[in-house]
C-alpha cells in the first residue's frame, strides 16, 4: 500500500482543517483508496521550516506544540528533508502577482512532488506554465479549492462532465459580499455589516479584496482561463463592488422579492470573453436565487447542457469556510495519487 | 488510437440523440480523448437486430433508412455479430422488475462489453449483481442518465467528491410533476396540465409513473442504493403524487412566495433510510427554490460538505430532455473507456 509524505506550506485555518480531515479519514483512505499518509513537513513564516521524514505528530502540532525547526533554508531544502510526495500550498493570495506561491509550486513540481493549492493567484498568473511543468514531470498541479471552496468546479468539468464546452458562467462566487448585503438589508450600514462579516472570520485580511470585487474577479479569471480556455487578468474584469450600495435600495429590493447579490459573469465574445463583477437583482426562479447569505453558487451554460448549477451552502460559522476549502484540498490529493 | 464498436438497444429519442451527439463530437473525441467509434449495432423490437461490424451509416439510420436485419436471434448473438465493445441499454423502464433491461446488461457484461444504461430499473433491482459482475469482468456498468438526466449525480460523487459520505438528500428529481404544478398554478386543472406536459413529450408512456411519484421514488431508490449504501425498493418509499393537488391551494401558495413542488427526500435512520416523495412548499432561499418548472435539482448533505446543490435547467422543449439524457450516456462511454 503506497504511503505519501505530505508537506503543508502555510498553516492557517485551512491547513489545520486539512490535518483534521486527514486524521478523520485515515481509516477510510486506507480501506477504500489503499492510501496511507504521513505529514512530514509544515512551514510558515512564523514557525519556520519544520520537517521530519519519519512523520510529525499531527495531534501535538494541532495543539500548538511545535517540534524543532529543521536545517532547511528554503522550500527546496525543506521538501527534500521532508522527502515530500505532495506539497499543499496554502499561503495567502497575492492578487496582483500570485507570488511567492507560484515559486513554491514550481519548486515542488521540479523537485518531483504533486502541487495542490488553494491560492487563486497561482492559477490566474501562471496556469499555463505550472500545468505544462506538471505534465512534463508526470505530476499534478491541482487547485479545486481556489474557486467556491468545497464545491467542485474544475474537477466537475474535468472528471464528471467530459467533452463539454463552457459557453458562459454566471455566479455568486464570493459569499462574504452576500453576507454583507444581507446584514445591510437587515438595517446595518456598510461598515457595520463589514464588521459582522469580519467577526465571522470570513473576510480577507485586506477587506478590499472582498468588498471591491477583486476576489470574485480573480475567480472569474481562473474559470475563464481553465474552463473556457481564455486567459484573462483581474484588470480585464469590469468590476463594481458592494461598498457603495445603499441600505434603503437593498431593503426595498429584498421586500420586492428581487434581492441584490454580487454577481460575477463570463460571456464568450468574438475575441474572447466579457467578464463582469457587479451587484445585480435576482428574481425568484433565477438559478442564482436558491441561496442563503453564506452560499456560493455557479451557473454554467455549456454546449451539451443548457444550464447547470452547482451551489455550496455553508453556515455563517468561522470554521465552516476553512473546513470545506480543506475538503477540496484533500480531494485534490486523492485525485493526484489515485 | 483505439476504436470502439458501439451497440444501441432501444432506439427512441435518447438513442437518436446519442447518435447525433457522437456525430457532433467525433473530432473532439479523436483529438482530445484519442477515441474513435463506429456504430455496429442497433436494435429495437420493431426494427429487429441490426448489426454490421464494419459500422452502420448513422446518417441514413437517423433518416429512418434501415439496413437489412441480421441473422441474430437474441442480444448475445447480436452483440457478437456487431463485435460490441459497449452496449447502450436504452429500453424503457419496467419499474417493478427492471426487466428485460437487467438481462440485456448481464448478457453484455458476460460477453465482454461495457454496459451503459438510462434505465432506472436496472439500478434499483440489480445494482449489486451487475456492479459485481462488471468488476469481475473488468468492464464498467454505468448509469449516470438514470437520475436527473444531464446533471452529474453518481459521477459527481464517484469522481469529483472522493471520500465523501452522503448523509441526506432532498431534491426535485422529476421535472414533469413540476411542469404540471406550474400549469395548475396558471389556471389549468390536473387533466389539462397533464395534457400540456404530454404535448411537450416529457411524460412517461404510463403517466402514473410520473404523477403518482413512482419515477421520483425509483430515483430515490437508486440514490439510496448507490450513494448511501442502503438498497431500498419503490415499496419502501412513502409516496404521494400530484394528482390530488388543488389548483386553488397551489395558486395561493405561489402567490405567497412558497410554491409547491414534488419533493423527494432521503434521511439516514438508525436502521437504514427514510424515503419520501410528496408535494411540499418551498420558501425563498431554500436550496430547492432556484428552479423553473423544467428544472431538476438535488441537494446533498454530506459528512464533508454541509450542503451541496446540483441543478439542471432544461427548457420546456420536447428535444431538451432526451438531449441531456443522451449527454450523460455519452459521458459514461468516455468514463468507461478512458
Amino acid at each position: 500500500m503506497p504511503s505519501y509524505n505530505l508537506c503543508i506550506l502555510g498553516f492557517g485555518n485551512v491547513g489545520q482543517a486539512l490535518v483534521r480531515h486527514l486524521q478523520l479519514k485515515t481509516t477510510e483512505l486506507r480501506e477504500q483508496y489503499d492510501i496511507t499518509w504521513r505529514l512530514t513537513g509544515v512551514a510558515t513564516r512564523r514557525m519556520g521550516w519544520i520537517a521530519d521524514s519519519d512523520g510529525l505528530d499531527t495531534t501535538s502540532l494541532l495543539a500548538g506544540q511545535l517540534p524543532p525547526v529543521s536545517s532547511a533554508l528554503n522550500v527546496r531544502e525543506w521538501l527534500s528533508l521532508a522527502q515530500a510526495d505532495v506539497l499543499f500550498e496554502l499561503t495567502s493570495t497575492d492578487a496582483s502577482t500570485g507570488q511567492p506561491a507560484i515559486d513554491h509550486i514550481r519548486t515542488a513540481l521540479e523537485y518531483g512532488a504533486h502541487a495542490i493549492t488553494a491560492n487563486k493567484g497561482t492559477v490566474v498568473h501562471a496556469y499555463e506554465e505550472l500545468n505544462h511543468l506538471a505534465r512534463e514531470r508526470g505530476k499534478r498541479f491541482l487547485f479545486e479549492a481556489t474557486v467556491m471552496g468545497g464545491a467542485p468546479v474544475f474537477s466537475l468539468f474535468q472528471e464528471a462532465l467530459p467533452a463539454t464546452k463552457v459557453l458562459s458562467f454566471r455566479g455568486l462566487p464570493n459569499s462574504t459580499c452576500n453576507v454583507i448585503i444581507e446584514r445591510m438589508e437587515q438595517g446595518k450600514n456598510f461598515s457595520e455589516a463589514l464588521q459582522v462579516a469580519q467577526s465571522l472570520g470570513i473576510v480577507e485580511t485586506d477587506p478590499t479584496l472582498d468588498v471591491d470585487g477583486w476576489d470574485a474577479a480573480l475567480k472569474l479569471c481562473a474559470i475563464s482561463t481553465v474552463l473556457m480556455g481564455v486567459p484573462i487578468r483581474p484588470a480585464d474584469v469590469q468590476r463594481q463592488g458592494v461598498r457603495d450600495l445603499d441600505p434603503e435600495t437593498l431593503r426595498a429590493a429584498r421586500a420586492a422579492g428581487k434581492p441584490f447579490k454580487l454577481v460575477a459573469s463570463l460571456e464568450r465574445t468574438a475575441n474572447g470573453v466579457q467578464a463582469r463583477v457587479q451587484p445585480e437583482q435576482i428574481a425568484a426562479g433565477d438559478p442564482l436565487s436558491g441561496v442563503n447569505s453564506g452560499s456560493m453558487l455557479g451557473h454554467f451554460v455549456t454546449d451539451m447542457l443548457p444550464g447547470l448549477t452547482v451551489a455550496l451552502h455553508v453556515p455563517d460559522d468561522p470554521t465552516a469556510g476553512p473546513d470545506v476549502t480543506a475538503y477540496d484540498v484533500l480531494a485534490d490529493f486523492l485525485r493526484a495519487v489515485r
